[in-house]
């Protein structure tokens, strides 16, 4: 497996769009859109908040309906188009509606994916002016992915994307994907927005089978603040255009390989959109070990990752071990408080559940450093977990005290 | 039922007294002792956190094995004797010791409480000349419960207490708590730090269920950061002074009407608790109505308490009701979107799940005063309850990026 500096559009048979057509004030991109002439297999995962926004129901919709595959995607930042009833369904149809026209495909076999503001009304005259610039300038180019990738930001202070070229087969091909999430982000069961291209050729049932492993093994391990949007999703379209046998078993090698590919792209983004956490100074890697089964290390490691207390402790660079404590304490696992351990970096913090080597002066050092490393042993068991969050910093509460979600 | 201005020593047959020892490096009071010269029943709920502090194992312990009757409880603030291990159990029953030689009661008949950083070790010399002085200091004199009150603050920024008289069989009994907590609070079957004194007649059994009642009606609806401590510990300590027939049916008039006065008087101190959150500028009172059962309606109002982005938007003033509805929608709460009415006060932002008489101006004004009252209805019940928080600010960070808990 080859890891790539790429965007959405390495992966052959895809171009791209992003372009401002002023939803957002500031006049940055807004519209972006992916388009795959080859139709493609499509899977995807949605929010599980019960207030689903208008593009999530169109898409569940979708995925149900299509039959002939998948062709584009268009995704707009700026307005989430939740809560916004019957007009806000209209209008995800009529974006859809527009972008096959344009693009000559099927009313079916196009997405939408909104982000940004709760409650507002997409304006759709705007919207459409910027469908038709970005079906005008698709690019399978490199730069035309980047330009994708900026166009969903909302307070991403950067654009995430990874690319990885896996072999299979003895022919190589690419799974590429682009993410946005800086706020609102606990995923359960889907996440945010994110868009992954591939040219695997893969069924439809072993395609959602391998998102969905993927998303386990990534974006669900991962939380800023807590809180799960209700735009959430994940999708991936798979086009089929390397030159291999197809997908159809998941015993076989090739499944195995492009699963542990999707699995690192996806977990890489993962990490980098924590890394990007809104106000975020400092990533923090929390690795929860000697757990009875994986289901319980996860529970201690998110129960941690949510902790306020551990989160301002370490964006105050102070090795608050007790909070850390105190959080595996309550995560509602069965533990024996005396034997747990805790790792600050290599520094053992904590042994048979009490203070063992608190070097404050090696523990402000591992603390200045932009990843922190956290590591719980609950010496019951074989199973491990890593979560993935960030610090909880004045300008969170500076970006969420204004920003209108 | 008659609300007053009062202290933990209002209650008929108990003195307080609040000394400095120098636990806390500023010199402010750190070390409570409530005494009552008649034996008590004692009735107490602790932390569900699985690393329980040293002083919680010790109460737990005593109030299995105690059969006489409780007659003090000693309290300091500074150190919280959590993940001591040993020594840390050792040192909590050498305080229990040294206050029963010096208070001339059974070495069973007095509790201790801790709150201040966790991990390290009591500074047993200090605490044991401060048990001294408290000792010759205790009195029945209504200041003397404030000075109490005061000597358990930790990063509170005032003391909370509160008294109620309640007429049972034509006498009138006293109620009366004190409380501390501020932040690392999200109470869970049990409470921070909270002794209620009262000199009602009741058997144990009653006064358990009672207490657990009021906590139930009271701090289990309260959240500051959704962490809950290692120390939690709310007890009740009720002498029986009151010329009154001992409470001994659930079924009573009696017995209700204590209930009522002690749930009035928990409700009060957690509201207190909520309004002086760390680093806090407003009281969020969550009013959920229209859910099928009040287990439903306490789970939607502690998730939409619970969320950053809520706390960060009323701090910022602002009437982001999409965050309300987001906190809603990820409750776990089986709802129908399409039915969920918000209000702001009496500005009813949201209806039938879509925006409603959003005035910006009128919501300004709304979030412009201290208290700030949200209402959900879920419509598809009649189960409400009120659950109550605080913003999340600036100095929420501040106070916790730095604060070794």
């Amino acid at each position: 497996m080859v890891i790539e500096d790429g965007s959405i559009t390495s992966t052959p048979g895809f171009q791209a769009a992003g372009v401002a057509c002023g939803i957002k004030p500031n006049g940055k991109p807004d519209v972006a859109m992916i388009y795959s002439q080859r139709a493609c297999v499509a899977a995807a995962l949605f929010t599980t908040n019960a207030f689903k926004a208008a593009p999530v129901l169109y898409d569940q919709d979708i995925l149900t309906r299509n039959s002939s595959g998948l062709h584009a995607v268009l995704i707009n930042s700026g307005c989430a188009n939740a809560c916004t009833g019957q007009r806000g369904l209209a209008d995800a149809a009529q974006t859809a509606a527009a972008v096959a026209e344009l693009l000559r495909t099927g009313p079916d076999a196009v997405m939408v994916m909104s982000t940004g503001v709760i409650g507002a009304h997409l304006p759709m005259d705007k919207l459409l002016a910027g469908v038709h610039s970005a079906a005008r300038e698709l690019s399978d180019d490199v730069e035309a992915g980047h330009v994708a990738a900026r166009a969903i930001m909302t307070t991403d202070t950067r654009p995430k994307e990874q690319t990885v070229r896996v072999g299979i087969d003895g022919q190589e091909i690419t799974i590429a994907g682009m993410v946005k999430g800086a706020g609102m982000i606990h995923p359960n069961m889907a996440t945010l927005l994110c868009a992954i291209t591939s040219d695997v050729r893969i069924t439809p049932r072993l395609a959602q089978a391998a998102l969905r492993e993927a998303a386990d093994q990534s974006f669900h391990l991962m939380t800023i603040d807590g809180d799960t949007s209700t735009n959430d999703t994940l999708l991936l379209m798979a086009n089929g255009l390397a030159e291999m046998q197809m997908i159809d078993s998941e015993g076989s090698p090739a499944y195995r390989a492009f699963k542990e590919g999707l699995t690192l792209v996806a977990q890489e983004l993962a990490k980098a959109v924590a890394r990007d956490g809104e106000g975020a100074t400092r990533f923090i890697e929390i690795h929860v070990q000697g757990a009875r089964d994986k289901a319980e290390a996860k529970q201690v490691g998110m129960s941690v990752a949510r902790s306020s207390l551990v989160k301002t402790a370490i964006y105050g660079q102070d090795a608050n071990w007790g909070r850390i404590i105190c959080a595996v304490g309550y995560s509602g696992v069965e533990i024996v408080p005396e034997k747990v351990r805790v790792w600050l970096g290599d520094l053992e913090l904590v042994r048979d559940g009490a203070p063992y080597d608190v070097d404050e002066e090696r523990a402000s050092e591992i603390l200045a450093q932009p990843d922190v490393p956290i590591r719980v042993d609950l010496a019951q068991g074989n199973a491990e977990v890593t979560v993935w969050t960030c610090d909880l910093t004045h300008d969170y509460v500076s970006v969420n005290a204004h920003y209108r979600t």
